[in-house]
């Protein structure tokens, strides 16, 4: 059995984004297929990204427990020990409409549990652009050590938020964002927390409830690697957070905890 | 004198997307030099974008009215009688942050008025992603001619919105989003309006109150060839808009009636 490190890792990323390539911008790659163990409307580009992973983990012989937000929980080999948790496409909308910022999310854990995630890679399907990041050893962007901002002040923040939809929550919400100096809503998990990570952005919050293990495993390494913040919300801290099982989750990534306790702060006042 | 045409728009912008390129991502490019006509603090990746407009319309004896974001109104070369509008950086804080989403915006009218706008282009500072427009003559992306989306729900709508700072009329700005299929808030007024242009997005909104003609005069025109809707909120469509006269808009950027029709009348209804 061959082992599961970060270059397979971005050998399978770069096997999808060659794969969906003709379907960036493209309302054929947008066509709904059926739905996805994550419940959303898998659309073909997401079909065929995911379909990309599977064929490499056979023709690679890579024995693994493979949770994919289309084809859900899957054993793949012999004995299979590790657990590949992949978003091929993070981001479809963005990819169909050829908004350039979707990205391929993959993550491998030793254990069925958010805290094992050990090796991660999130990559921009459009540009390439390569986030990295291995448990304890740090994060890299195209090759490069990255670290979080250490802007301190919303003030002087440039933070992300997912509005698609607005959440229940909005006026818990609005208090961060005019507290905050830009607000910006990109449109791919993955990508909006890896750019927390490298310092492009100051904070990004979902506060929608809806997001996925598979939607921020990757992402989180690569944040945590750099230095920032992750949080769960209303999860306590020492919670097993299987990685097979469907669950949903808002979230907050944080550049630093000076940020992340002002954002917190600003959510409980309103909350009351 | 050299005629300014669409090919003179391009050729500027293709030198300022050199000489601003060892800038992205860069935060000494985000240093504060001094404060611009258009009342926003320039930074040096602004100074420098302005000063390749300047220097080439002197090395080419072009004549024109320059109206530029940091610079304001300059006669260039003898007897000057079009005027050339420009924001050499549209998402100054995504170029210096190094969010791939940061434009050049050019265009140049007959008369000293919006609706004399003749020829338009915007560039993206990153990717090199080129769209250009000719009144009465149409749109083009990369050289293939393009329209907006036929897209007439808002349900099924991809939108942007600027929310930096969030506007003073939030409240009339949530039912609109609420409405919607999908928000994104980019930080490129130009480029999400050329993205309405091209089909990626179905509506831009900036409902701040804060945009300035050099924020819009060249993705507007883009937008209204290739199909699109460009208002100005309360603004009579018989008011002259100088181009040389400082003043500030919200505006509404729609792919096409339909949807314009059902972002105005929630926002209305909301305003009661």
């Amino acid at each position: 059995m061959n082992e599961i490190g970060i270059n397979v890792l971005v050998e399978i990323s770069k096997e999808i984004r060659n794969a969906v390539h003709p379907f960036l911008g493209s309302s054929e790659g947008g066509r709904i297929v059926g739905i996805g163990f994550g419940e959303d409307r898998t659309r073909l580009i997401d079909k065929i990204a995911e379909e990309v992973v599977v064929k490499y983990l056979k023709r690679n012989s890579i024995s693994c427990i493979l949770i994919g937000e289309e084809g859900g929980v899957q054993e793949i080999g012999e004995n299979p020990k590790r657990y590949l948790i992949v978003d091929a496409v993070d981001g479809t909308m963005n990819a169909v409409r050829g908004i350039g910022f979707a990205s391929s999310a993959l993550a491998f854990a030793s254990e069925d549990n958010l805290k094992d995630v050990e090796a991660a890679a999130v990559m921009n399907l459009f540009s390439g652009e390569l986030y990295v990041a291995e448990k304890n050893k740090g994060a890299w962007r195209n090759g490069k050590r990255i670290t979080t901002s250490k802007t301190s002040d919303l003030k002087s923040s440039v933070i992300s938020v997912d509005l698609s939809p607005v959440p229940k929550s909005v006026s818990a919400i609005i208090p961060v964002m005019k507290a905050t100096g830009r607000v910006r809503s990109l449109g791919s998990a993955s990508l909006e927390i890896c750019c927390v990570a490298s310092g492009m952005l100051d904070a990004h919050l979902d506060m929608r409830g809806m997001l996925r293990t598979f939607d921020f495993a990757a992402a989180m390494l690569i944040l945590q690697e750099a230095g920032g913040i992750f949080s769960l919300l209303e999860v306590d801290e020492k919670d097993e957070i299987p990685l097979t099982k469907l669950r949903h989750f808002s979230i907050i990534a944080a550049a630093n905890k000076e940020l992340y306790s002002q954002i917190i702060s600003l959510i409980h006042d309103c909350k009351g």
